[in-house]
């Protein structure tokens, strides 16, 4: 997270395995997440936004701890993936290479699947800052909102991906079924969010 | 851009007026060419796809001017919030404050539109990429497109807020019509690249 931003773009871009697309959506989630502090910070000890200073207070703390979160899971999602590597790695007739596998595509879906989780508790602060933060900001709130859809939608992609391989279909199902839960229930929240405050800045009139 | 994440996201986290939702789109969208780059580099020289090799090469030379341009429209934002904050700066009844506010909205909201044209541009390799690129790194072509929607989304924002206040209304009402036009068609594009990969990875089954 000490990388600067054009070399973290530059090595997104290489074709080396990490950073690969499960880290860029704990970025874009990230994003989202900082944007929400934004809207806090703005907020904050207004005189307009008096009564909901706790409230405030206490979204600050969680889009905080929620943008590490995601910055933590910008590196858990590089760490899943030597294992992931080594595993292909191993000889096609090699005995237990089905089992390594397996084990290795189950912890690589995990992340994109903890980043979901992370990102529908910062689409929740979205939805409150909506009501109340500062109506100067509240374009930054709907920014938010677009970076947590597409953050959500870039992790299940990497869901996706691994369950895709798995010789478990049971567990593979059951997975893609919970990625595709947080995936509707997100988007649809971040639509009503972003479309609602696209309505109140007159755009789509 | 040589600045480290953690600390641009820090920046963005705070009341500070830059970088705002307006950067934070330009970044997404960064992230999307990034995506775009790596899926062609993971695709040339490979004998499979000998066939687009040319095409793979040009994708490669776009993705990277791309990426270029969209992290040079975060600093253009953040400039054109700086005659902004003076305008609103200058007192209600002082002569010419109407004119010199007018005039900055329409520098500020310009941002933006090269924002959503320049992703648009994007969104076209992610539709050349879903068919020409290595089908190893797919789901790195749909968490392009998520980025690049949300990109649009979080910059269409940027110009509704500075389309709202001003004056000249056939101005702003044009404005928000190209806006809502690169959306509009970004987005479907976004989403038919998207779906098409998601059931090609049976995420969705």
């Amino acid at each position: 997270m000490d990388k600067p931003i054009d070399l973290f773009l530059e090595e997104l871009s290489s074709k080396a395995p990490t950073p690969g697309g499960g880290g860029a959506s704990a970025l874009v989630g990230a994003v989202g997440a900082s944007l929400c502090s934004m809207v806090g910070n703005l907020t904050t000890g207004k005189k307009k936004y008096a009564a909901y200073e706790d409230d405030i207070q206490r979204i600050l703390a969680a889009s905080a701890s929620l943008r590490d979160r995601l910055c933590e899971l910008i590196e858990e999602d590089a760490k899943a993936f030597a294992p992931l590597a080594a595993a292909y790695g191993i000889p096609k007739d090699a005995p237990g290479r089905e089992e390594t596998l397996e084990q290795a595509l189950k912890a690589a879906a995990e992340v994109p699947l903890s980043i979901m989780r992370t990102v529908a508790e910062v689409i929740e602060l979205t939805g409150e800052l909506m009501e109340k933060g500062s109506t100067l900001a509240v374009s930054d709130v709907a920014v938010a909102a677009a970076a947590c859809r597409a953050a959500l939608s870039g992790a299940v992609m990497n869901v996706y991906i691994n369950t895709k391989l798995m010789k478990d279909r049971a567990f593979a199902d059951e997975m893609n079924k919970t990625a595709n839960e947080l995936l509707e229930a997100g988007t649809l929240r971040c639509d009503a969010v972003f479309f609602s405050i696209a309505d109140r800045l007159g755009g789509r009139s």
